[in-house]
Formats: structure tokens, sequence, C-alpha cells
């Protein structure tokens, strides 16, 4: 469809003429003469510009064939954005508006045209700078509950959702990234790992912390094997946009079959990160008391819509094979699928706790560090934020049957922040 | 390459003419001619025919395009015999021997030929007539460990096993058929049930318990989200063939990809249907109290057999992305990896007690049944027998979690037969 085959990346000087055809980009934008373009790609994977007239924008991202965090010495299938693609059209349609609207997607170019998000800025942004938003963690736990429920057996005829399974196995390149770097690199000496070189002795606990170890294989293999619904796979506050209003999730190319727990887990463990970090971008008498609980009720708050609107879907959309509605309700026992949706949020419960605390290992210790620690310049400062959020993730992971509420683990996240200050 | 195209099912007749010109076939019979053709089917699906002359034989299998246990009013794909085949190839190269030899799969005729094993006999035969097998439990142990280890993340390279997954997320037919027949229907009066007439109130005692229709329901689960590695998924006493000295499984059409627990359990679960039935076959002094403990015995071996060969596997052949070699044995602390591996082991326990209690309750209240109950003509003894297993099934399903040996099973179910006689 686009004008040049076969694939070659897009530059802000070539877009223009490369695209300048296309009614998907002409019917918003104008013509071609009149559109500004400005690469502002942060992620780690692909090239994205922003396309801008006088009477419109869109966003174009168009994956690159090597990982770009590394560079051209990681070599990366183009084929992520074709499960983009599916993915995203498939969580969209699950929680409706939460997702940028697609209009272009084009196989061969590894590209989607897509809406600009606008004022929206990145999450972990906001985080850093302090802002509130108020609807947020009602917007991301109805979004998780909607399409974690949505996308599972519970919900789907069970032929489609095999054909989902198989389609999406085939995005093995960017789960085994997921596979290494989350859930076995950081716990071992891995030549892609790096930590702030003040926390050396902290490294030397954390592999050393057989409980941690077995903690992290276990969750490794229920991300492997637990088919349980369609992921986003990458669902931390850097795939989140916000306004003051309004919550949007992109980047979906990491998505995969697993377990629920880990969409949730991999929110919550970000969001726990970000209050860590606070210490190191503004002092208490500077509202970051007041900011920093705010993120620990913005975690409870993710959840705990999470669970209600999942309760709401059991309740009154449950189907598919395993809803077993003709073993309780149709039986006149309405108790006995509460019982049943009790044990799943338990499992959900657990599964997002041990993901979160092995995410806050490998953000820490692995390879692709967050901007919340980052962007913390003196070392030392850094160092005692991150270490906080290693002794949390550590107890989250292998302590993660022994939490009954996320009030237990506000207490925990709060409590080693006192301590330590 | 079989000489008619549509698909046609082959009868006695006109096999000679139709498969007389394969070289697989006359290599090893000779000419058409002087075949002799039985067709033996007693399964559920699939037409087999043996075809001998006086230099040799073969066993022809070709799928029917519907259940033949219902007829033709439920219509069947016979993508299943493209299933088989490649469960076959996978499983016989994962336990060399205990399968019999493929010689040729024709996918448009839905049709293999294959070894026919001789002087074997269905096991279920067997245990009704109250034969000794001295090496069954550990062929049977050593298989289920080497083909679910080695199908499994632990050994697989990530990429090929996702492929696979993917593969066989197409038999999706078959899968249904299970998730179905074993986890819902026996718990609710679905028209495809049937059960011995006496045991109507234990039909309804069975369709109120809440804590067993639950356990059903997490095993279903389990059954439809873990894809822990290739399945053979039928593996009960009617898919091995049995020698005084050799044991062969066959029937892999139902091949999935799921938790090692039901394999084992399905196993299990139908050695102790074959020990409940006994009684109905012959009487204490007539051998049956010790082919009875034989039984049990069997099944302890069994097990035993499985937990030492798969633990062999995991000390020697461990690898795969969940083996974390990097993070034990190469940081010197192989006590992890025993660590890893007791608690994989008590997964697969529970979740094969939980299999085999469900596979109980399928077999006696649900579509189909088993020779070992079906054989016993006197309604009330048939009755008798299969109460008890339900019994022992029950406790098994919903308590599965609390065995910690297979002797404490074996007490169980001895300790239900000792109380009811």
């Amino acid at each position: 469809m686009l004008t040049r085959n076969p694939y070659e990346p897009l530059r802000s000087e070539t877009l223009p003429a490369r695209l300048g055809n296309l009614p998907e980009m002409t019917g918003r934008l104008g013509s071609a003469e009149g559109w500004r373009v400005r690469e502002v790609g942060d992620g780690n994977l692909n090239l994205v510009f922003i396309v801008e007239s006088t009477i419109g924008s869109v966003v174009v991202k168009q994956a690159l064939p090597y990982a770009r965090v590394v560079g051209e010495s990681w070599p990366m299938s183009l084929d992520r954005a074709f499960f983009e693609y599916h993915a995203l059209t498939r969580l969209g349609a699950r929680d409706p508006g939460r997702l940028p609207a697609l209009h272009l997607f084009d196989e061969g170019q590894a590209l989607q045209i897509m809406e600009h998000l606008s004022p929206h800025i990145i999450l972990r942004r906001g985080l850093i700078a302090g802002t509130f938003y108020p609807a947020l963690g009602e917007h991301l736990g109805r979004y998780l509950a909607r399409t974690l429920f949505r996308g599972s057996d519970l919900s789907m005829d069970t032929a489609r959702r095999k054909a989902d399974v198989a389609l999406f196995a085939g995005n093995v390149e960017l789960c085994g990234i997921t596979e290494d770097l989350f859930f076995t690199d950081p716990f071992w000496d891995c030549p892609r790992n790096r930590h702030t070189p003040a926390l050396a002795a902290q490294v030397t606990v954390v592999r050393a912390d057989r409980d941690l170890k077995l903690a992290a294989l276990e969750m490794k293999a229920r991300f492997c094997m637990c088919a349980q619904t369609l992921l986003h796979g990458d669902m931390h506050t850097g795939s989140v946009m916000v306004s003051d209003t309004d919550t949007r999730v992109i980047d979906a190319e990491f998505a995969a079959y697993g377990p629920m727990g880990f969409d949730v887990g991999s929110l919550l463990g970000n969001l726990w990160m970000a209050y860590f970090a606070q210490a190191g971008h503004r002092a208490d008498d500077a509202g970051g008391d007041a900011y920093r609980s705010w993120i620990l009720q913005l975690a409870e708050t993710v959840w705990e819509v999470f669970v209600a609107e999942f309760s709401l879907l059991w309740r009154t959309e449950r189907g598919g094979i395993l809803g077993g509605r003709e073993l309780f309700e149709n039986q006149a026992d309405p108790l006995g699928a509460e019982l049943m949706l009790h044990g799943l949020l338990a499992d959900i419960w657990s599964d997002a706790l041990g993901f979160a605390g092995i995410e806050m290992h490998r953000r820490i210790l692995g390879l692709a560090h967050i901007p919340e620690f980052e962007t913390i310049a003196e070392e030392e400062r850094r160092a005692a934020c991150e270490r906080r959020a290693l002794a949390a993730g550590r107890e989250l992971a292998v302590h993660r049957r022994a939490f009954l509420t996320i009030a237990q683990v506000s207490d925990l996240v709060a409590g080693i922040e006192a301590r330590a200050r």
C-alpha cells in the first residue's frame, strides 16, 4: 500500500514523500507540503513520528529491524508490528476508547498510522513531575479487568481463543525477551545487565537469594505456560498516556497469551517504583509526602476497581467453556460461582504480586531501566531509592501468597520508606 | 498417495484394492491377493484394520468423519489423523520404542499404516482378565516422565515449543470434547450422559456437591490454560497395549499442550477404577484380593518410577528457558535446583490426583464408559463397584492437595473397598 517496497525505515525528511498519497494521511492532514514531522520515539524498539498540519495530526509508528535500545547489533524481526496490530484491534474492542484509534496498518513497512493523543504525556513523566490524575486509577483498573476478562476462556468461544493462542504463539521473539530479561537476567551476572554502581553489595545479596530466585523461576513458568488471556505484555507506566481527564494504553507489541496477573503486576510494580523514586525528585515539604501517598492510593484504586469490574463481568458476562454456569447458576447455586470467582481473584492477586516483585528487580538490575530512577542525577540518592524498591520487590515476590489485601502492600511499601529515612 | 481422492472410508473388502500398490504394504505383506483383512476397531472414533499375510502384518487406522461411539449424527473433523501423526512422531522420539512404528501417513485419507503389535492386547482386557504384567509399571512411569519432561520448556527450545503450541492449538475439536466431556457434563443433567440406573441417588448427590464441582472447574481451567507440555491427551488403560514383557502406548489423536498431571492422572484414575471393578469380576478367594493389591502396587510403581525418571532427567537433561541453570548450578547452588524440582513435582502430583478424580466421575456418569465396569452384567453389583470409585474420585478431586504420598491414596482406595464389603 505504501510507496516503497521492500521495507525501508522512514526519516522525518522522507516521510511526506513516502506517505503523501495515502488518504489516511491527506484526509486528516491535507496535502504533504503542509506537514511538519518530528521523530519523538523514546521507547526501546521503534521509530515514532508526530506529523502535524494546520488541520490535524497523526502518529506514525514504524518498527525497526533491531532493538533501538541496544542498536543494530541486536537484530529484531519486524513481525512485531503485525502482532501489535492484532493486539490493538482486540484490546481496543474489549475496552473501547482506552486505546488510540488505528487509521492504517501496513505489514510490509511494519508501520501503523494512528491517532495523535494530545495533550497527553507518558504517565512516567507525569509521575516524575508530581502531577495528580484523578480518574487514572479507575480507568486503568477497568481497562485491566475488561481486557483480561474478555480475552480469556471466561468470555471467548474456545475455538476462537485457540486460534488466537496459535496466532500470538508466533510472537516468540518478543516473548523470549520478556522471559529472559524479566525472570533470569537480573539474577545472574548477565552481560546485558547494568546497575547503579553503589548497589554492588545489593547485587551480591540478590544473586545469592535462593528464595527470590525460586520465586523468579516460578513466575517465569507461570508466564511461559499459563495461556489464560491475551495480555498487553508491557503494561508499565511508559505504556500509558495521560491527560488531566483521559487515559490511554499504547504499545502492545509484546502482546502474548499469558496469566492475568502479569499485566496487573507490571503496572502495580511500576507504581510502587514511582513511589520509591519520589525521594529523588522532591523533598517532603515540597509536597513529596502527599504525592507519595497519592501514588499508593492510585495503586490501591487500580486493584480495587479491577476487582469490582472483574466481579461485575463475572456475574453479567461470564460464558465460555470455563464459565461453569451449567454447574452453578443453572443448578440454582450462584454461591458456587462466587466461590469460583474468589479462587480466581486470589490467584490473580498472588500472581500480580509475584510479577510486580520481579519487575521491580529487572528495572533496577537488568537491561531496561526506568526514567523515574534514571533521572535522579546524584548516584547515592538514586541508589538509596532503588535499594528500597528492591527490598519491597523481594518481599512481594517471595511472600506473594502472604498478602491478603493491597492495604498490606501499602503498609509494606510505606514502612520500608519510613524506616529508611 | 493412495488410490482414491477425495477421502473415502476403507472397508475390509475394498482395502486390498485401494492399498495394494503401496510399497509400505507390499514390502511387509507381499501382493494383495494374499492379504487377510479384519476390522477390529473398538474405540470411539476410528476404523482399525489388521491386515495379515503369510509373511507379515500391519495395522491400518483411518479416521471417520463422525464419532463412531455416537454415530453420524456427531460429525467430527478428519484433522485428528493429522494431529495424531504429529503427536506420534514426537512422543515416539521422546521415549523410543514405547509407541508403535509408523510406516505411512496419508493426510487426505486420514490414514495411518503402522506396526501390528502382537501378541499384545489392550491393557483394559488384561486387567479384566486378571493378568499380571511385571514390567508394566516401570514402562509406563518412564514413558510419562520422558514424554512429559521432553515436551516441555524444561527441555525444548522455546521457539520450537511455541511453534508446536500453535500447531496443536488447531486440535480444537478433540480438545473441546475433553473439556466438556470430562469436566462439566458429568456434573449436570447433560443429555449425552448415561449411568447405571441404580446410581440415581449418587447422581443427585454429585450434582449438588459444590466442592466437587469447584474442583472440576479448577481442573478444567488447568487443562485449558496450562500449556506445560505435549500430552498424549487420552492416556487411559484403553490406550495401552501389553504383552507379558512389552508395553506400548497407542491412539494419540487427543494430543494437546496441557499440564503434565493430566496424562499421569488419567492413567492413575483408570488403574484405581480397574481396582474397584475387580469385585465385579472375581471373588476374593479366586485370587481377587491378590490381583486388587497388585493393581494398587502398579499405580504406586507408575508414580514412583515417574518421580525417579523425571528427577533424573531434571538433573541430567534440564535446559530450555525454564531450566534456570544460570541461577542455580551455575552459581554453585544445586540445592536451589532441587527445591525447584520438589515444587514442580508437588504441582504435578496434586494436578494428577485432581484429574484422576474427575476421570473417575466422567467414566461412570458421562458419555464414555469403560469395559471394566460395563462388562459387569449384574446391575446392582456394577453399581456397587461404581459407587466406590465415585467415593474415591470425589476425595481425590476435592482434597487433591491433602495427599502427600501415593501410599495415602492406596490407603484411601483400599479403605473404601474394605468398608463397603
